[in-house]
């Protein structure tokens, strides 16, 4: 698959080097609503109207019993401050950015012009004028939901911001903004975890442009570094030229020869370079040329193994972060309804 | 001092229990930088224009030698993603958030209705037109700075959203806008730092204030709860029924008698209570009211005392956390400068 | 009434003359609506999926029987444009940040250290907690709302920001936005009409404010200017020098005498001006000073009088207009029914 | 060329017919900042610091001399008001979407797979490390630019309602902001004109989509409608299926034949309808079929060709009212300063 920068064809790479990418991407989503919940699950009951009461409550002990991990102190912060909440639809916002570039690569690459992925019928519709089309009604719905994400982070920010120290009743609103937010969000994960796991991938389209692209020209700059001794300015030139040259006569980098190489090289830098067939071939062919790819965490097929292996250790630990946070809710409120029941008994 | 909710006088308060809650706050925004930092300090070198280089790139060493605390692995990711960006200018616009909540509170209380502090000379200046001015103007700027923070962050969201993946030059943009805005934070912090230090208290405004108020209305309820054996439900009614008949006297909280009480809850409920002067003087005087005041993390003197050596505790850990993280930098940078000159001797 | 700048007493002002800006400010809104409506009620019947249709329709014949006012000619402007929607929904979000100033206002003034107004019980609620209070609720929520209609904004931003010509599905979900902002946006006028044509308003304490204070003091200078032929310059120097010594004294503006303020003239300025009691007097005495305030659109009430006339005026006009578009449309809607009908018939 | 909806090919158009809609969407653009200039030059003059004044100044004069348009009447609002600057960077923020939406067009048909534009040599840059690549840096920074459009708007409007009524500093700020979005804005409608007007467009890769295309299949379906006395119900499945039989034989809509639509119609709806060669040549020759395109402000050149008219007369009149406006300023500034000298000499 090509590789675009600018919206211009850039560099060879795999589709499992884009899916490893949003691996990491998501992994640091994940990791920014674990760090909130640490400000997030914090008891404020006990603080009263906003001074906190003269009654003898144990803090310590309901926030035991409703399955916080710790006590929101200050019985002025306990009231006024909703920065958790406006964090974590702030998590959800940049999360929902990164859904948004995913759909935005998704639609691209489903136009005809690509072709390299097919949404399955069940995400797709048919129109309503137009008998050839099939729309990818999902993606483009998703893509539109995402500004409701950040609308909710705006939202909440000018509420905050609104009030002074104490509790006002503005904040009563941010709950109906976050509560909207947090379905909006959790519908988007589901719906692009069905999208995903039923996308028909063409890897033969893929190819296919690969095939006529000149995405090999940068790799044939650095065999010339490496295995000609030349500077990586000069050898960027000669790529260039020699892309020039068989855009001219309307060939593929494929068709060019040692010969052509050394001749622009000698014509440009006064150079004589000794240029071989498995240079020209391993810097081309693109199989060849992803695998000659060496740099920690590229495109390179075996790069990318590792880098999943890692992120699958990292999914499984998470998992495991995010199971025990439940089972310990969970068993607190077990101990508050058996608690509960002592005193109806 | 009293502590306000709705824009109503609500419980009294100390000025330090005010300070407190925002030694909290800041704290929690503290935090959110210190958790960015992790996603922020990775090193992207070697990621190439979006697909990685077939040059041997060692980038353990460049990310070592460069004082990162770890490799930002995936090349496609490493090229075209800047939640970390966008999450750190969010820490910058939830602490502004905060800060423009001080300078509301701050300019509330400097105006004459209050007159609870005074600002410095150097922070307030003269109105150009009327001779009795002297204007907050550092805490309305700063007020108004808080939208720049905002806008930074809707700036980054609006970017990020509108790119597919691949590295698109509307990215380096991204960078004049965390500039900005990290410039512009810096700046409010510092004047606010200066406004604080400089800042007036009027301990005898606020006395004056709390001394007219009724909002001692609470602990007579609260006091009938725990020393007359009545339930809330009842002992709010019947403090609700004095507050009333005392304004309606034109008198306050301070004159009512243990009569008034058990008077007000025999026609109320019919029921008959023992009050005693002591139950009525320490839930009306405002300074044993408050240190009747019993909730972890209440403004009674005690408990924000208790808070403030957890706080301080809290600043010296999270000082040297700094340290070591400027300190690790440094050093690699060093490191990095005596090798490259190496290659320059 | 006090006028505030810098939330700090500035000059003599009047409820009416506040009104009377809102008055101002809401026909701007009003006008906005009026301007964007032009843009709005345009036909985009017969622009086909995005490129017109074959199939002969009469889209003047449809504008006519839609009740639109003309044609939104160009097809893929016609389906790809959601700008009205847009500028809609901005205008709905000026409006109600200027409702947020009026909560702002009104909560403020309801507060006890003011006590200018007072809302409607039907608009406010009573603490669950403290037997003292009357949470101006409605106010409060109100200013919450704008958030939303902030929200909305940014939501339609990001959205329209999202597509490339040509119809997408993420226009689709403007509608929803546009319908959730318009209901609330409604809901917010309903319930701010109620509170204030039910607000108690209380002249006592406004004028017992002006009593205590310094706000005179530009009236003062001006006189100097008017009637003692100083300078600007030197008068705002000896009205500041007064002020001082007053407070000093601890008494109001009204204790100063003639012989005052040519002493410290004398003495600032080595003049020797002559100053009658009347002049004092007119300076000082807040009603006489509101009356001697002269420019146009300022609080003294004759002006305020001529500003509320014309106002009047506009209003019935707008009324009329609004009045015009309506049947409008109701008339091409039953014309259409009566035609619909003929073919059923 | 293939106009798009959903991301996928709709129907034939033209690229007179997009920037047709363009005049169209710009020129709302146009109209909404002079909508708003009515609001906005306005004389606050005279307003005082926020009472008005004393001292007699004749503010009809004043609005005369300044060269503005009416008077900014209120006191309070005059002083206080800051709605037509948020007003301006709306407008501002939805013309920079529009900019943003043209260069996301002009990025994809730059893009090898359309090659339906090229940007010119001096608006586009060459790739430091990939020779092959010439990147549209222009349209990227233009896309990015937008951003601080909305980035500015958000700003103001959070400014705004942060403050209630009577001058605060934080008003002040308003201005840092205007300038800085006004700045942007001109800087890319100056930038955009210099990628249009030297744009090289591509008519044959244009017309060499529309050939493969399936975008005749709507078409088809009116033919059958108008031609054949079909339903659009019959004609849309007709047109569908003949679409999927070619799809299958690996061809393109040109190679059916009336036979073939013939043999549909009867095996999907038992009907027996005439279809002559005439009438699928008509349907299928994208030029033949744009000509039969019918309605009001279709991709039809002839539409088009009376919508540029009717445009340019509206920019003429656009241009002369604009022109008129700065000649009301030009006179009365220069009137200004004659006066002023009378004083001088």
């Amino acid at each position: 698959m090509i590789l675009y920068t600018h919206g211009q064809h850039a560099q060879i790479g795999t589709f499992g080097s884009y899916l490893s990418s949003y691996t990491e991407i998501l992994s640091r989503d994940y990791d920014r609503f674990l760090d909130c919940y640490k400000r997030l699950n914090t008891n404020p009951l006990g603080a009263g109207p906003v001074g906190g009461t003269s009654i003898a409550i144990n803090r310590i002990r309901t926030t035991e019993l409703l399955g916080f991990d710790s006590i929101h102190s200050n019985s002025i912060d306990a009231t006024s401050s909703r920065d958790w909440a406006v964090e974590f639809a702030f998590n959800c916002a940049i999360l929902m950015a990164n859904m948004s570039r995913i759909t935005a690569d998704l639609l691209e690459w489903s136009a005809v012009e690509f072709g390299y992925v097919e949404l399955a019928d069940e995400y797709a519709s048919s129109s309503s004028i137009m008998p050839q089309k099939k729309n990818p009604s999902t993606l483009e719905l998703l893509r539109g939901k995402t500004s409701e994400a950040y609308s909710a982070l705006i939202e909440l920010l000018t509420m905050v911001k609104g009030v002074p120290s104490g509790y006002y009743q503005d904040l009563q609103q941010t709950k109906v903004t976050l509560w909207r937010t947090v379905d909006n969000t959790q519908a988007c994960l589901y719906v692009m975890t069905g999208i995903m796991s039923t996308l028909k991938v063409k890897p033969d389209k893929m190819w296919k442009q690969v095939d006529g692209s000149f995405t090999s020209a940068v790799e044939l700059a650095e065999t010339l570094v490496m295995d000609a001794g030349l500077s990586f300015r000069e050898s960027y030139k000669i790529s260039a030229e020699i892309v020039n040259q068989v855009i001219k006569e309307g060939k593929t980098l494929k068709a060019i020869t040692p010969i052509d190489v050394e001749n622009v090289t000698q014509r440009l830098f006064n150079k004589r370079v000794i240029v071989t067939n498995s240079m020209i071939e391993e810097a081309t062919d693109p199989k060849k040329s992803l695998l000659r790819r060496a740099s920690l965490g590229c495109p390179n097929p075996d790069e990318i193994k590792k880098l999943h292996k890692e992120n699958e250790l990292k999914l499984k630990e998470n998992k495991s972060i995010l199971k025990n946070k439940k089972t310990a809710i969970d068993d607190a409120l077990s101990s508050l309804h058996k608690l509960a029941k002592t005193y109806l008994d």
